[in-house]
């Protein structure tokens, strides 16, 4: 055993990262592969299976259950956004840095990249299988397999309403974070955080997925797109649905703006007022205290 | 930063408000919101998508973590009531002032009110692809859509059972939530009280959703219906099942009232009991050890 | 408001029980009364709506959480049995009294009469209009409903294996509950029991529940069908399927000793001696020191 | 009730074993008897009713609460691995000795074959009437039942894929479980590690279940197999799919090894060193004061 110890000490010499953002990075990175993993593998089996192994509630249940170990697993390091929308929101509120915006973007988009590829190894077997004779994976039609790792629209939805869907689905996401994330509300107990989110994130598809697939964050739809692009679909995932594909990378954005402003409107700079003037009041009466003790 | 950080503070003292039961009014208002959204969005989903995209179940997940997130969301300033029938159990108990009643009654039905037209706006596009050709939005019929957002019975119900089923319904519920606030029964550690409620709430709709989809709550049935009757549904709306609007709107205080009094009979004054008669013992017993003390 | 709190008051003085095992007794029965109403809730809402309305998952849910609401409401009072085989099983530990345990059983089977009955009423048009036009309330057949209160046989069972099906249901749940309960092992944070409990039902259901139903439950089993026998189906509740009723009466609590056996020689007898060797040392050590000081 | 105690406390007496390391592994068989027993008794469930009692989203469930469950029966005495690839990547990590491996894996393994024989008593009526006229347990085919225990190929998949999905699965499941309980990272709440895991393992059937209905776990997929061998569906169970019963035997310690990797290079050394790091710094300091402190 001395052997064996002499071994992982090494190792984690040798692979220890010191610079704390680019660890961050790499944190995001393995929390959002494990949410694309685990999200976009439960559509590939209700999609290759024809309904027989999963409905419309499992991705629900996966894609929320992926939240919580996603941020399970990189949480204590990097805070466990898994999503360029929470990390805007975090920014904007002054709780984050807004140099950790790009980085993690850029991180959360990579993770999610190889979180598709690794869902296509999975299944590379059922989903040619599922492609038929042609042996042709599709974008769009009947035998279409790209909605496994990237959103496209339902037929009835217009560009306008689409927008919408994604600006009021990620708008009820980021009140909810806000909400379980607020040092001043602090509804939950220390730790239950991750699975809270995930519950969050669950109801979104459960209420908000019928549109377009509640995709509520650019980096899960994007980097599992650029990968379907590379892995034999072509460039019709991008032009599919009008480009919808720049919907779910910008509208987020903007309904993290709306979330934020709702909450803090709402309950967020109430309960932040309210220990401030709790703070004042302490101090006010020190310096009562004080100049009485003065005059004395 | 620093120029985020001055407009933040700015923002947080302009925005703040000090009256307190305002402060309360609007957290209902947020977190009925919520409750709404997410509940009737679920309803909305398993509509429109003809059963493809949810099923019952779903809607129950839904409603029962909309619950659970609508407390978090304002439970610190308001107690995360979001239904009438609880604050009005809760001052019955006295343990809320009846001044609250009134003011959370309005701010939670306002709440559905504007939870119920998130979800018209998130769901137009496919609400008018569902009506069919002569795009009109129906309350009884084929493609009725009116019971996405307000409860009507199902045919076999009659006016009697259906009031029952609302008493039925709230009075359960009731039981539960004193169960888990209760000071002097505190059964679950503190912080998972939502989540409880959330579970309460999904296991109503579980069993008790058949007959006419469980409102037990007057501000999330009335707040949506008002909405409905004004976005294009019309009068109809209250006309319904013989005005079946007025059973959700009153049967569930008399459900509270009944609610009330089980869990007292069955518990609750007991375990009050037991902790008073601990308090009066152990005061004897000082007295007694006082008259010693005298005496001597 | 001092009126209010009066009358309160008085209330609660008038009707304290001082008697703690009456008291005990009606906790347990409103805790499976609790059990029951949304446990055949489900079950009823399933059979009547034909299925739109839940399906076998949602009653193994519904089973699964009434048990954590039956023993959030009444377990700091009374430990929360809710099932005759349980209290059973703890008074062969010695943990509780032998004495409460025909008290129990009493109350227990007194609390799931009462839960049917409230569901009797929540259903009861729609059970009349499920009957079809004969209005005949029946045991087995097409249109039999007797089967929404109390558990009967699948055609495949034959009595033997529907025997074994109890015992080893039974025995399951309790090595269950012995784990989550054992004072040596206490695998989980003090106040999830109630929780961990309900998942234990829920799991038990998902994976023994097609042979009979997995009533597991004396109680639950026969209050309800005492119930169906006044309510109108008749005696034929008790005799159908070769007087199946009798099996969920007595086996479970065979499957009661079989899971203290299985439990306590594969881990409960052994943690439960580390415990006493460790506190043997730490007697020994001191003795020894003692021994030591004499000598001196 | 004294003649009771001492029954109880001569029984505890004479069944303790003080042998940890037996101990560890009985703990571990009944573990893996219930993980077992509630996850192939969901399979049989849906399998033997046709789906009436279940569908896969409750063999998923039933086997992630089942794990869960099963860690809280055994988890303080032996850990709760009830897998022998989770005992394989924390003996690699230095976290148990190898000397538990191979005891481990036995018990485990017989665990397992226990429990799929309580599922084959539980079910014995049921699957002769599924089995048809010629009462004839088969491996393959349409009236098969084998697939109720041991897990067998979908007929897309390739050995190469099949070897794949083994091993994504379980590096899948050993990232989650070392983030879960890494020292260093400990990102939930003491006792609720049984619950994460059994998220976790529910997820991996939501999205990485339909190739083969992941195994993941050398001894849940040959205890039961060795059964049904035995049992009377004969050495086909071993033939079927071209030795299929190879690949989730060895595949998962590749996975396992994979799943290591992954974790600590990019979360578990990062961590682990900020860990060191302060802890060198902390004592450098020391040193220095030292250092100060003599030459004065």
């Amino acid at each position: 055993m001395g052997w064996q110890k002499t071994v992982l000490d090494k190792l984690a010499h040798t692979f220890q990262i010191r610079n704390k953002l680019l660890r961050q990075g790499l944190a995001e990175c393995l929390g959002t592969l494990i949410l694309v993993m685990f999200g976009c593998g439960a559509v590939a089996q209700v999609v290759l299976s024809g309904g027989s192994h999963g409905h419309f509630l499992t991705v629900n249940l996966a894609f929320g259950f992926a939240a919580t170990l996603g941020i399970l697993v990189c949480g204590q390091v990097s805070g466990g956004h898994l999503n360029p929308a929470v990390t805007f929101a975090l920014c904007l509120l002054g709780r984050d840095k807004w140099r950790k915006f790009p980085v993690y973007f850029l991180f959360q988009t990579i993770g999610s990249f190889f979180g598709a590829a690794i869902i296509f190894a999975e299944y590379h077997d059922a989903m040619y299988d599922f492609a038929g004779e042609t042996n042709e994976l599709r974008v769009i039609g009947d035998n279409a397999t790209a909605g496994i790792f990237a959103t496209y629209p339902n037929p009835h939805l217009t560009p306008l309403n689409g927008f919408f869907d994604q600006v009021i689905g990620t708008a009820a996401l980021i009140v909810c974070i806000l909400a379980i994330v607020d040092p001043y509300n602090n509804p939950i107990p220390q730790g239950l955080e991750a699975f809270t989110v995930g519950f969050s994130v669950l109801i979104i598809g459960l209420s908000m997925g019928f549109n377009s697939g509640y995709a509520v964050n650019p980096a899960r739809d994007f980097g599992p797109r650029l990968f379907t692009a590379m892995a034999g679909w072509g460039g019709e995932v991008f032009t599919a649905g009008n480009c919808w594909f720049l919907i779910p990378f910008f509208a987020p954005f903007l309904g993290s703006i709306i979330g934020v402003v709702v909450y803090q409107l709402m309950v967020g700079w109430h309960v932040e007022g309210e220990a401030r003037d709790k703070k004042n009041k302490a101090r006010e009466e020190v310096l009562r205290l004080n100049d009485v003790t003065t005059k004395e």
